[in-house]
């Protein structure tokens, strides 16, 4: 997708192309008003990421018509938060797109390789077998952005060994997605074992006076380790974004 | 004060006092009305240890004339949640008592040891420094109903290195109050290290989204260490009356 | 369980297994990773206590996948919060599992009778026919601990004479989990009733400004009665693993 | 105050003055303007109680205002939550005028003794002597508004004994009510006991969860005894409102 | 019903029983034991209105068979949230039941007139037509408990001439029941315009900010109009359980 | 409708009909009384706009039954927030009526093209895809309130120079609806963009911490652009409602 | 202020600046940057008020640097939610103030009468006595923006005459504010009784379960009147911001 | 700091240190028991960063002796939250510690500089004047940190062209912290403007429904922009501590 942008941007340093006719051109081709969406290419551009649809509240139709504008555009898409029936819609009218049922996502990759994939490990860590799904969806994402994922399931700390014994794993990631439901205890223990960037994810699961997340959430924010981050309850595609932003930075500081 | 009780209750089955009299003299005696307060020496009676009287709300004068019924009729007594005026009166109106300022309690001991005395050792472990006045109250109130108190301070899970050193202490111990503010973790961890009873204490410490302890609260009533009990915020006086409740038990089971 | 382990500690003791080979032999065999899951039979052997599977949020075939290395490792295992597809996966995959409908659980009993069984009794005391579910949740889980249940039904404090009646079997208890929804009321007078250990169980029974539950939590959080402690709401399976370690700890002290 | 609306209404019956005379005199002179508040005398006249200030918020020169006016049109007024400068000012402007600092009331009766009084006997129950000041409120205001007043103080459930104890003041009141902070679980055990009215008042009193009294709020509005009936935290105004209007209601049914 | 406890008494008095043997007499036939339901017969008998019972929760063959023991007891009984399935389960069992499917209730009336009804009228005043059915509910139980009902429908304050024009209904009753979702503001307007006993309401009519009724429930809570007392959410049952109170204190008191 | 009221008013300007008469016409027929519902045609009236009803917890009979009622006296009706049976029992009731299932209302036109329009337009700015029913029913409101409708829509501030771009738009609207979920930031970028009034509407679009539509009303009560008005979470009616006030105000002011 | 800018763009017009120039003189010059803050001339420009100056928070040297150059720039400023020493610090810096102790506010006229004053009248209504000083901020904002202010106080819904008696002065508004606490009903009531936009404000005037504004501000967004708009909590300022929006814009269109 | 855990680690490398004795002096010299508090050298150590003082809930003397530790061990403290009281006793204790009055804040720099340092730019941007005493915090503890801080204050979204205008500050940046109370709408314009790490800070600015900083949480937590992270409300010192994580993260990376 950059390309386009950097041609553009070449033809203007080369005056081939006037400043004022590259804006419209821009404009005129990176904001595409489908009536219910203005989608956004522009964003994708500059952010250097696929731009992400997501589906909740939005019905099947207006899925596939977005996804078909951002596939001209840019050859690619990602879809979070997917009903059965917006799947299906899909993968009928996309045929190779890559649909994970436990994640709710969809996933079109580029025909060309990405040139902008970076080789930060992310660790996604999980307190316990339900938080999969959550984990599932950043690790689809993360993927789409670029990013290698490594996984550490059911590392929860009422079994402090369990955490304890992925410090190697803990030590040599780039950054590092908690994910956690009840107590939301992890992050504060990785918090404390490592000096990388931690991103806390609390999610819904558990019961009672878990109230759908808001247990992990405030505790999370009150994490006693020091610089960690949280996200919003069960967003595993706004961890892998977060991931993204930090990696990429670190590897264009790196350059 | 059982020692009373126990007379009569020979009295009566010695014949010398009929029931119907000994429940009147129990009525009488026992439960003793000061117009603004009843105050409930039988409670005291049958669960073998002192009554508390909770200062928060009462005015010094009245505090001071509870605490005077209470030690007519047993000896003893316990305030907690004092304010400075009214640890200044029963400063004044009781020589012999023990004001403790962090804590905020007056406690007046039996002159007699008490005889109901138990061997229990109760580990209190804190997160942090600033979870020491609750640990406080819990360590006064603990003593006065005649457990044996230990301490693991400042061992919160940041620093995980902290609570596994702590090790041995854990395992010794007849019950463990554990006391946290913030992400409320601690109980977590501890609950999974060990078999004996835990009771989890949230404390008011920290900012914003800790929400004067609502944080540590929720966290620990959905902890994921199987059996941890939690009690109410800044709660260390029912921490040590449930300490008690436990212990006593153990005790009573052991004779 | 802690047979195996004992053969291995014994093993240590005659010098027929060196300290560090024992300790491989025990990381290697103990935790047990299935991808999503990491099998946690070392908190079994330290805490005496079939580790539970909770099955909200697992898919049916995690939940046996689970169980059958749980089986192999220890004889048996206790599922909780189980869908009508998870009960039934369990009962095609185990024949001999116990499965309690209302209670929503299943049992695999070890062949052996478990020689770590208790004899404390634990009175479990409901508020209303409502109830029932959360209490039949927490009778399984006793059971399975090596705890002898008994029930008193129905007696919320609107007809104080139904409590009142039930003192006899409040007083001869080893521990009380009192089971209550609308105005959480029951725990406050049971505590006032007995000395030994009290805990209560909010329910989500009720309606309007129950709130899910959040009215009795905080009823019983704010209990008058002193020492009390609480478990989440809707939570058998917790108040009955703080019972066991109430009840153990007791049993291992009168030893 | 009633007097001069029957004289009025006389007048309109004898034909000595017309309809649409007595409407505007009326109009004209019960709502009187002084620009920051409209005193109300109409309702005092169809409610037959005193209109009642309430403090908060307001400056003590423009409560003594309102006074006056109440004053010139009725002879009495009634004045709730009133800072120390307030009862200073209303001190200095009334000398006649009864101010109960634990209650923060004041009250000026009105020079005839009130011929609307009625008597029924309404009962004021408090869990805890920290309840007082609420209830205190209560009384003065009930007084006010013509009802007889008996107290039962510190009958929190913790101690079932005191409120079985009181049994007979239950059984002979018109109305009861009760308050309760923490738990608020008096109501419910009350509501039980006997088949009159019954209004819960929760209370500020405690600490943590207690959430300014929230908690006993709710269990009051979840009250698993049936028909009692709640008003605002800390409102004994309120509550003695309710019973003036029950009681009357009784009263005039029974003419 | 209670002619049945006259009659006991009545012997007592005539001493052709024993004190005693009365006690034992009501105690083994008045606290009836079903193994999970203690069914509660002497609240009626000291109550005067049928035993109810709240239906969510319990299965239908439960209800029927608590249904059963009151009506072999005392010839009726009265149900609420009644599931479909368990209107259908009472419907077979008893035939002559009144099931009332907008109410969600179930009655058997004894077979004789009620000797205690009695002839207050009880106002309901509904805001919109979507609270119907809370106030269906109330009627039902209201009339069960021997109340006779008025309605006015539909007098929301955004058109306050309808509950204006009301005044004459709202003048003649002996105890009002508002029932207002969203703003929860009628009750406000009603208890201004009366000086009878006014019981408020909140349903969980509307939507967004309503909370499920928490908005209105915090109106009535602070309404600015003296002495209105205030219920559950949705619970017409317990408005009408309240009115039958206060009528019923009224009735006692002028007979 | 204003024409009927018109001509009563005439006839009484003109002396051909009393003020007596006349108002007791008024209430007579402008006050219908259903049974559950009282019909408001005074309302409309007076207010210009057609009576509006509102589906939730109606049935579709009784929506009808007032429709009917709406449509003999003034010849239109609107409904909002209709179930897909009630959509159906309209379509059968009055085959002219329009229904639009996105903002699930039910809009009758009167035959005569209604004289009051307004030629004010109103612009509806979404933030996203998500929040397009919401817009709907604002829309299709605002058109039976006699208003011009514009749409802006998939503006939200995440790609600023989407709303950016929009900027004549909204310099030439007589009034802003911006309906936005999530962070409910938009409106305050469009309050600082415009000074004409700007309506805000959260909706119940997002997932986890947005709690179903808090979020974005919280950010919008705090919006930093002064002047930002708020109505109910998905509340596109209200939106439509109070730009009907304003656009029609500022018409009369015109005139 | 817009004369400057009037100029300004004249000058483009006429051809004597250039747009590139006008353009970088208006960034340069209404955009002052003092380091701490960037004080905004465009949005006052722009919108036609003064900038407004929030106090809270702001340090009196911060705020006195702010209007100076706000003073400097237009001649005139106008702070809100001012602590007296802010209030003294503009006190010595701008003999010519206006200072308002009760709506906290300080004004600063501009020398020249403002031309864009509007005649449009705003009535602002309370529900009680408390509410003033959030009314005094409302009114003072307001006139600075050219509006005039008529009042109309203590005209709460629980004497429901008081509102009724205003009906004209309610007639005659352009827009209506309408201030309670407590349950916040007015506005309903108003909102019924009026065409013209009607803003509520709900205040935290109130004690218990009024939970500092939050009962009359969900009872306000919950408003059965239609097309009522809320601002803040205390938000007199946001109240007379908005009616400022509403009022000008009505002008604009019948210019 | 870390040039002491070198010449440990080399000791051991050489020979001349063996590994136990090596782990023995780090556990005993590393984590220093205070009796009150453990002062954690090792985390220090293994996380390059000075440990954090909280000073909330902290004695002054319980501070300064912490400090003392720390001073002792690695030269170096960074306190925060300080009282007025904590600050002077700090003072002078230390008369090079370095006090920020508006950040609360106390630094005693290291007597050679931080080799560690890191070049990374951090730019903290300011919607409003009000919150520029967390991010003082921030900055402080930024630099403490050894990160470069760069500032953009007042750059609110209700005029959007301040922070379009400070697009290429934020083009440059690491990573930016974005500060904002009231509607917290600020970090979703700038998430969607930069690819680089954004950190959201909600503050406690505002008042009303802005509810202590829970509004401007929300918001955050929900922002539209892709991959913005949250840290508790006010939180200045977390904030600086995630950036840390992230700068050196990258620093190492590009090593």
């Amino acid at each position: 997708m950059s390309t386009r942008l950097d041609e553009l941007l070449r033809a203007v340093a080369e005056g081939t192309l006037g400043p004022a006719d590259a804006r419209a051109r821009l404009q005129h081709s990176l904001v595409e008003d489908l009536g219910f969406a203005q989608v956004d290419h522009l964003r994708a551009m500059t952010q250097g990421a696929p731009e992400v649809v997501f589906g909740e509240g939005k019905r099947p139709e207006q899925i596939v018509a977005i996804c078909r504008a951002l596939q001209r555009a840019g050859g690619q898409f990602l879809c979070t938060r997917l009903s059965p029936d917006a799947q299906q819609a899909l993968r009928d009218a996309f045929p190779a797109v890559d649909i994970n049922q436990t994640a709710r996502t969809a996933y079109l990759a580029p025909d060309a390789p990405n040139s902008e994939a970076v080789d930060g490990r992310v660790l996604m860590v999980t307190a316990g077998t339900s938080d999969l799904p959550v984990a599932e969806e950043a690790a689809v994402c993360a993927r789409a952005f670029g990013l290698t994922v490594e996984r550490l399931n059911d590392a929860g700390v009422a079994g402090i060994h369990r955490i304890l014994g992925g410090a190697p794993m803990l030590q040599n990631a780039a950054a590092i997605i908690v994910i956690a439901g009840m107590d939301g205890a992890l992050p504060s223990v990785v918090g404390g074992m490592v000096s990388c960037p931690v991103i806390a994810v609390p999610t819904s699961v558990g019961y009672g006076a878990a109230f759908g997340g808001i247990a992990p959430l405030l505790a999370m924010l009150n994490s006693c380790a020091a610089g960690v981050v949280v996200v919003n309850i069960d967003a595993g595609f706004s961890a892998a974004a977060a991931a993204a932003r930090i990696v990429r930075a670190a590897v264009r500081r790196g350059a």
